[in-house]
């Protein structure tokens, strides 16, 4: 890893590890953060500034040089395109500059496949009618097609104005097919552009990625709350709500849909497109996400024996939802494995390719639910676990969502402890990603004991004055202050006793059920070649945290890779590649899923795995 | 053909032709017309009953006598299922029964295949979900359907139903597949039946049949006028209504539309289901019928090089296309063949499985549009022609369609002509089958040359006085009077010189047709195994004044056979066939479509076949 550098992106303080020479603007987008420009890289656009405020950078390039002038580069500014990382390296960009969309983060990083999607457009001139030729308008088009889908059908819609959109500019026509159906056929100068939308709908966040069909060029991603987070944070509230109203099931569907279309009507807006344009969608979300955004009955995902409604992907035209786009356009709901495994982790094993792969390897998806899938090398087992929300920040004394002010790391300075807020504010809370740094340091002070009690701070002789005195309390109100009053602008910010124990349990449900899924295998940890943490949060967190706090299976630090938003990106993938699509079905299918949690022998694992190391 | 006898309903004047042995409520059913009935033949429900006017038929059974009684009896009043015809005998109905619904002639004679429906009904008891069988609702509801199509799915709007309807009656549930989806699923106790309607729309008349999916039984026709007959009576007065009117399209189909929704929802009251239980319907048309009711451009049908927008067959759900049934259910509209030979001609060949045929037969449709199919044995060849509205009554001085008081028969009565009128009604005017006979017997007699100059009465010697005193008027006013005011209570109907020019352009162009596609095929008019005539029209002509008129090739009057509205036979067969509709694919794709009409070989056949024989 010797060869990889880090280059932090303030002030948002995302984050990317890219190899030595890539230019800022790649890293940008690994680390998900969108910086303008419009030359495709060649430093002639000049919309890509960024101020270099520290860490080691290529030298200034001609381009550079001619655009910005000596002045302003003397003063740190520079193209993001042109320079390159030599070391790491922190940049700040301005205001106008990359709002991050931590959900966005993979979006640009997904890994590259054929462009294949089910969406085909065909730029053809047709045979004209004669009386020698009396073909149907439909079948000369068809027959023009040379590379056609199987068994081509149309649409009883787009047959209605095919005989005039023919002969609208003497047959030079647009035709763009759905499946095997072909949905719309435009006199040539009424052209437009093939779009789709892949979308992530999290329990907590929204997003939508627009997506070129002819190109395959991610255009714009866009992002936005969950709505229905007003009726409680974790799916569990979600589903007691539509259990207990009446129409809670409608209100819960009509606000996610009602959000989702802002969103798609947003990114097209940006895309200068119209809703018409986008021809087909994506879904990949929890099997709750994924049963409300269909108006399929959540009810029984919560109540043994847990089944869903229907884990099989769903295909149907966008009208039939209700989602804004091509109404003849088609949605594509990724397959789900189980009532607490949906087609987000579905997404996630195809972003990563899971059992492509020649060695074992662990995926984790990380939040409320613990989605974990090991890959054997032949068998692909899944299972699932309650952790909580706690690294989510939920159920955490000053815990609070990855947001400005959010303490996002804790690490030993000098003889004291010291955090850093996102976007350098004032401390207001902790995320997920400063919690596991504050417990892993927490245990490495021996502030907090293996069995998970916050010590005394003068009953622990090695501990600076400076540490020891941010301990106060006793017993079950014990806490350490991260950020006093004077960080915080406010009350200080404090771990307690109580968050060390949610955090317990988070952590042994993961890793007593990865543990499992290992031995039912027959793996130990350190056959597995990779370690994927998946969620926007596991771009994040660090690994070594991860590990000092026992979350992870026992493996070398190096062997720990965010993935960030997989999910979405799983999305993407079978949005622009049919053969992306039909994996996802072949990892539904094949998926052994485990019930663990209910097992005692997972009982016992769980309170083994209480301990810390 | 001689242990065949002839019966005729009266008053409608329905009559058929059944072999010897066959009671009356069969040969009633033969003939199109609706007799009650509830002990299913049994003789026990007394409903049928019906009055012997004359002819041959079986001694009273017991249930008879007891049932009617003796003085009954005695007047002539039988029980349908029990009264065998032993040779030619009318028969006449109480007012109550037996309104004679031509366009439904065969749906009750369509020949029988193996049920095998498109949609499908399973009555099951779903295994019950556990914690050790966590499989989703649908997965178990699937794997439980043993002969199940391949790639079951879904809709979404039934996913929606399902969790509660498998749990209302602890998983007994009724499952309708539509195809390879699932539309619906019902807890057993709310089961419903399964129907589907075949749809045969006319140019003039509209007929709808109400089948059970689940037995292949007829439960209901219902049939009314076509509404857009007043934007005129022939397809391409349409066409220009809908080329002259900015929403003349829509019109036209919203009131073909209306109709149709009009006679489902009778025939469904009729049988006492819902709407809902309609689970699919098949269309037949002409392809101007069938372009106007999907709402496809019919304008390029009537313009060079006369191509329809498409004559693949098309399908899809009935809430798209807004006819009123389960809006999940199928609409499957029969393929076309050619501009002007449409799914109405396709529903003509599978009803008589005329390519299944071993030897060469002809199959005739004559209306306005004369479609005619040739099967040579190894090629099955189609073509159009404009024969013009003669034989529909149109364009006749004293035309008019079947209906009370219309003269359907011609004949020589003694040294006079005699006529029989439809419900022997004042004569009102002449409908088609009066014209065949009306021509013929006038042929016969020597009033009409082989020219087709009406000549004068009196330099005929061989007519009686009575025939020739019914000729009046000079050259192109000459006429004959073939019912006299006495007769029509009115006006004398008359059949003038004009009348006969359009009956020899008419028969003109369907018989250079037939000739022509037999040369093409190396075939002679006596190669012909069989004629078959289709449209209600078939049944209802004489077989001798056809050929003595020269319409048909010449082949022996025994191999002329009606066989009804075998348009609308066709959509039963493809309504609880899937095989039969696979075979109307396959007649649409291979039939040679010949254009005929604007060769100038045609325009010399045709002249040569104004000639009468």
């Amino acid at each position: 890893m010797s060869d990889y550098v880090t280059v932090t992106f303030e002030p948002a303080g995302a984050k990317a590890k890219v190899p030595a020479g890539t230019n800022l603007y790649e890293a940008a987008q690994q680390a998900g953060v969108k910086i303008s420009g419009s030359c495709g890289g060649q430093g002639t656009c000049g919309k890509c500034q960024v101020h270099v405020t520290g860490g080691m950078v290529s030298e200034p390039a001609l381009q550079e040089v001619e655009l910005l002038g000596a002045p302003l580069i003397e003063r740190g500014t520079r193209l993001a395109c042109q320079t390159q990382l030599l070391g790491n390296a922190v940049v700040r960009l301005p205001s106008a500059q990359g709002a991050v969309v931590r959900k966005a983060l993979p979006a640009e990083s997904v890994r590259s496949v054929p462009l294949a999607p089910n969406v085909r457009r065909y730029d053809l001139k047709i045979p004209a009618a004669r009386l020698d030729d009396q073909r149907s308008d439909f079948q000369r088009l068809a027959e023009a097609i040379t590379e056609q889908p199987a068994n081509l059908t149309a649409t009883v819609q787009c047959l209605r104005s095919l005989a005039t959109a023919l002969r609208a500019e003497d047959q030079d026509v647009a035709i763009t097919a759905v499946g095997s159906q072909v949905v719309d056929v435009r006199p040539a100068l009424e052209r437009a552009p093939c779009l789709g939308v892949a979308v992530d709908i999290g329990t907590s966040t929204l997003a939508v990625y627009l997506v070129d069909l002819e190109t395959g060029e991610h255009l714009v991603t866009a992002a936005g709350q969950n709505p229905q987070t007003q009726f409680g944070a974790d799916v569990i509230s979600r589903i007691q709500y539509a259990n207990s109203h009446p129409d809670g099931l409608t209100v819960l569907r009509d606000d996610v849909l009602t959000a989702i279309n802002q969103l798609i009507r947003q990114a097209v807006e940006e895309a200068g497109a119209a809703l018409a344009d986008v021809y087909e969608a994506t879904i990949v979300g929890n099997t709750c996400m994924h049963h409300i955004f269909l108006g399929l009955e959540p009810r029984y995902l919560a109540e043994s024996p847990y089944v869903p409604v229907t884990t099989e992907a769903v295909s149907t035209s966008a009208d039939r939802l209700g989602l804004q786009m091509n109404p003849r356009g088609n949605v594509f709901c990724l397959p789900c494995i189980a009532g607490f495994v949906g087609a987000d982790t579905v997404g996630v094993i195809v972003a990563s390719e899971l059992t492509r792969r020649d060695r074992p390897t662990l995926a984790v998806d990380i939040g409320t639910n613990g989605e974990i899938a090991l890959w054997s090398g032949e068998r692909l087992l899944t299972t699932s676990c309650a952790a909580g929300p706690a690294f989510e920040g939920a159920q955490i004394h000053h815990g609070m969502r990855a947001a400005p002010g959010a303490i996002d790391e804790v690490f030993v300075n000098g003889d004291d402890l010291a955090v850093h807020t996102i976007d350098d504010q004032p401390a207001r809370g902790i995320c997920g990603s400063g919690l596991f740094d504050a417990t892993a340091v927490l245990l490495e002070l021996g502030l907090i004991d293996t069995k998970g009690h916050m010590v005394d701070g003068g009953s622990c002789g090695t501990l600076s004055d400076t540490v020891a005195g941010r301990v106060a309390g006793e017993a079950n109100e014990r806490r350490v202050v991260l950020a006093d009053a004077e960080q915080s602008a406010n009350n200080p910010i404090v771990l307690t006793q109580r968050d060390v124990r949610e955090i317990q349990l988070a952590k042994s449900a993961i890793r007593a059920s990865t543990e499992m899924l290992l031995e039912i295998v027959g793996l130990k940890p350190d056959d597995l070649d990779e370690v994927l943490i998946a969620g926007a949060f596991g771009n994040f967190i660090n690994p070594a945290s991860a590990l000092r706090m026992g979350l992870l299976p026992e493996v070398p630090e190096g062997r720990i890779v965010g993935i960030g938003n997989a999910a979405g990106a799983g999305a993407i993938l079978t949005l622009v590649s049919r053969h992306e699509r039909d994996y996802a079905r072949q990892v539904a299918e094949t998926a052994e899923h485990i019930e663990l949690f209910r097992s005692s022998d997972f009982q016992d694992r769980f309170a083994e795995y209480m301990i810390f190391p």
